[in-house]
C-alpha cells in the first residue's frame, strides 16, 4: 500500500521509477526528490485515515515511501512525536507573543538524526540489504547506529582518526562496525561510497541517499499537527533551524509542501535557516543571491553543523527562499549564549540547536520577526553529547568548606 | 480535590496530618509514607476517571499528593510516561518467552529522577517554597536543577568537590545554584539538611522527602497501564530494578500496593532488587534476614548506586520481601558486559540501569526465573552521562588508511 511513485531530481528535473536509482541523479549528481502520489491521497483520506494512532513518526507511514518498517516495541519504532514545549520567559524578553521550542533531543539516540536513519533502515529492510553504512562522527552515525541496533542490522561507521573517543564509544555500543580513517571527513565520505559500491552496502550518507529527507519531514507534520491544526490565527508560523548540510531544513520545506498538496496546510511557515559565521557557505550563497555553493574551512564549536561542503544546499537554500524566509549568521559565543539562555528553561541543547535560538535573538533584534509572528525554534539535539561546548558556556562553581557560614557568603 | 490525607511512619507507624511534618519521622526518624485516600477513590471511580490523556506522569494526578501542579507546556510537564520495549533476541538467549525494558533514559534530564524531582518541584509550589536544595552530583541533582528551570524555581545544590566537571556543567546550564564542598558526600548532605533549615529552602534530598517516592511510583503506574493491565496471562510479572539508596524499589512497591488498594491490580509483581558487590548493604542485609542495615566503602563503576548508607534501606527491603522477590549482587564486570549486550537492542544505558539487566542474567543462570515468567528491566538512566563507563565496555576501532584494500583487512 506504499504511495511511492519514484524519484525527481531537483536540479534537472528528470524523473525515475522506485528501482531506476538508489542515490543522486544520475546524470547530474543532482540531489533526488522521493515523489508520493499525493494526488490520489488528497482525492480519498482525510487526516484522520491517515495519522495512526503511535506515538512516534510511524504514525504518518501512509505518507511515507515505505511500506512496512517492522521493528515494533524496539526504539527504532519510538523515534520522532518528540514534545513540543512553551518559552512564555523567553518570548516576553524578545517581545513575542507565542514562542515554541520542539525537542529534538528527545529522540532514542538523542538528535533529529533518528528520523532519518529510521526511514533510511526502513527502506534497506524492503531492499534486503543487510549492512547500512555511513560516513559520520556525530548525531548521523549515532543514529544509524542505533537504530540498527534495535533491528538487529549491522551499522557501519567510517569516522575520521580524530573524532572524540566519547562519540566513537556511543557508536561500538550501539555494536557498530567502526573504521577510524586515517585522513580528513570527506575521504571519510568518499571512502564510504566507494565501500558501498564495493561490498554491495546501503549507503545513508545525507545528500545521497533520498530517504534521509523522508524522516527528517516528519518533523514538518508534527509541527502540522501539534501547532498549525491547533492554531486558530492567521499569522504565519516562522520555523528556526540550523542548517550545516542542509538536509533538515529542506526535509522541513519537503514536508510542508506535502501538507499543502494534500490540501491540509492553509499557510506555508515561513523558514530560516541559521548557520555558525565559522560555517556558513549555504547562508553566503543565499545572500549573494546564488545557488552556487561555494565550500569554505568550517570551524565552529557547533559540529553538528560544522560542513566544508554542504552536500544539500541547492534545497536548504530554496527552502528559505520559497517560503519567505533566509538566512542568519550567528557567532560561537552567541552560540553559547543560548545554550545557558535555553538551560535556564529546563532545554539542554547542543550547540547546533542553541545556534538556532540564537538566530531568532538576532533576527528579532534586527526587524525580521514582529510580535505578532508566532515563532517555533527546532532544537536539533541532546547537549549530553557535547559537554565540553556546555562547559563553555556557564561558569565555575564556588569551592566552599562544610558550613553554614561559608553557604552564607555566596547568597546575595 | 487533592486526596492527600497526611503521613505514616514506615518503621513506627505513627500518623501526622500533611502539614504536621514535612520530612522524615519527628519521632524515630522513620522514612514517611504519603498516605492517600485510597478507600474514597476506590469507591467512587473506574481507571478512566482517574487517568488523564496526558503523555506524562501526570496523567496520574488524581493519585498523586498534589492538585494542580503547574507547568504546563515545559520539559517538567513532559517527565515520566517512558516508552516500553520488547527484547525478544535476549528473551531467546535467555530462554524467556516475555522480556520487556522500560526505558527512564528517555526523560527530559535522562533518568528516572525527573519523576522524583518534578512532584517534589509539585508540592513545593503548593507550600510556597521558593527555593529547593539537594545534595547530589548525579541524576538527582540534574533533575532537579532541570525541572526547576522548567518552571522558572531556583534549585541549589550541594556536590561534592570531587564531582566531574561534566557533570557540574550540566546543573550550571540548568541555572542551578551549586557549591562544591570540601568534604565527603555525607558532609554535603548534612550541610544540605543544616541549610534547609537556616535559609527556609524545601529540601528534596531522597530518603529524607516523602515526596520523591510519590514521583517514583508512577513507574509502577506505567507498568501496570502498559504490561499487566494488557496481559490476559495469569503469569506473575519479575521485576528487576537497581538498588543504590532504595528509593526506587520503595517507590515501585508503593505504586503496585496502592493499585492494588485501587482494586486493579490482580497480581503483585515479584521486585528483585539489584546491588553492585561494591556497595551491597542493602543486598546484605536482605541475606542474613535483618532489617539493620550496615554502611559499606561503597566503591562500583555504577556511580548511580554507589551508597555507603542507603537512606531508604528498610523500605526497599521489605519491596522485595512482601513480593516474594530477593537481592542479587553483580561485578562491575558483569555491568560493563550488560552495557554492551543493551546497546547491541538500541538501548544506550548508565552503568546502574545496566546492572538491573546483569541482576536479570545472574538469577535466570541460578534458576530464580523460569521460562515461563514475564520479566521487565528498568533502565533507570542515559548512557550518555557516563561515557566513561561505556568506553571500558567496548573495545577500541581499528585505524585504516583510506583506501578499500585497509577495508576488506577487517572484513570477515
Amino acid at each position: 500500500m506504499s504511495n511511492f511513485l519514484g524519484y525527481r531530481c531537483s536540479t534537472c528535473d528528470r524523473q525515475y521509477l522506485p528501482d531506476q536509482v538508489t542515490y543522486a541523479c544520475p546524470k547530474d549528481g543532482g540531489n533526488l526528490d522521493v515523489v508520493l502520489d499525493y494526488e490520489h491521497l488528497k482525492k480519498k483520506y482525510q487526516p484522520a485515515d491517515l495519522i495512526f494512532a503511535e506515538d512516534s513518526l510511524w504514525r504518518y507511514l501512509p505518507l511515507l515511501p515505505v511500506s512496512d518498517p517492522g521493528g515494533e516495541g524496539t526504539p527504532f519504532r519510538s523515534a520522532g512525536w518528540t514534545p513540543l514545549y512553551r518559552l512564555p520567559r523567553l518570548a516576553d524578553g524578545l517581545g513575542l507573543q507565542d514562542l515554541w521550542l520542539k525537542d529534538e533531543s528527545r529522540n532514542p539516540t538523542g538528535s533529529l538524526k533518528d528520523r532519518a536513519s529510521a526511514v533510511v533502515l526502513a527502506r534497506a529492510r524492503e531492499l534486503g540489504r543487510e549492512i547500512v553504512v555511513t560516513a559520520s562522527t556525530g548525531n548521523a552515525g549515532a543514529a544509524l547506529a542505533g537504530m540498527a541496533a534495535s533491528l538487529g542490522r549491522k551499522a557501519v561507521i567510517f569516522a575520521p582518526r580524530k573524532a572524540p573517543p566519547a562519540k566513537v564509544a556511543q557508536l561500538l555500543v550501539f555494536g557498530a562496525r567502526v573504521f577510524l580513517v586515517d585522513g580528513s571527513y570527506d575521504e571519510a565520505y568518499d571512502l564510504t561510497v566507494k565501500a558501498t559500491e564495493e561490498f554491495g552496502w546501503y549507503c545513508r550518507n545525507t545528500g545521497y541517499n533520498p530517504f534521509t529527507m523522508e524522516g527528517k519531514k516528519t518533523t514538518a507534520f508534527e509541527i502540522w499537527e501539534t501547532v498549525l491544526r491547533q492554531d486558530k490565527s492567521s499569522s504565519r508560523l516562522t520555523i528556526f533551524v540550523s542548517v550545516g548540510d542542509g538536509n533538515i531544513i529542506s526535509g522541513l520545506h519537503k514536508g510542508f509542501k506535502e501538507l499543502q498538496s494534500l490540501g491540509w496546510l492553509a499557510q506555508m511557515p515561513r523558514l530560516i535557516g541559521v548557520q555558525a559565521e565559522g560555517s556558513s557557505a549555504i547562508a553566503d550563497a543565499f545572500q549573494k543571491g546564488t545557488e552556487k555553493i561555494t565550500p569554505v574551512a568550517a570551524q565552529t564549536i557547533a559540529d553538528s553543523i560544522s560542513v566544508d561542503l554542504p552536500r544539500d544546499g541547492v534545497r536548504a537554500l530554496r527552502a528559505a527562499k520559497e517560503t519567505g524566509g533566509l538566512y542568519v549568521k550567528v557567532s560561537d559565543d552567541e552560540i553559547l549564549e543560548s545554550i545557558a539562555v535555553l538551560g535556564l528553561q529546563g532545554v539542554f541543547a547542543e550547540p547546533a540547536g542553541a545556534a538556532a535560538y540564537s538566530g531568532l535573538v538576532k533576527a528579532a533584534a534586527g526587524g525580521l520577526v514582529s510580535a505578532a509572528d508566532p515563532v517555533l525554534v527546532l532544537n536539533t539535539g541532546s547537549g549530553l553529547k557535547d559537554v565540553r561546548a556546555a562547559m563553555q558556556a556557564v561558569g565555575d562553581a564556588p569551592v566552599i568548606e562544610p558550613t553554614l557560614e561559608a553557604v552564607r557568603r555566596y547568597l546575595p
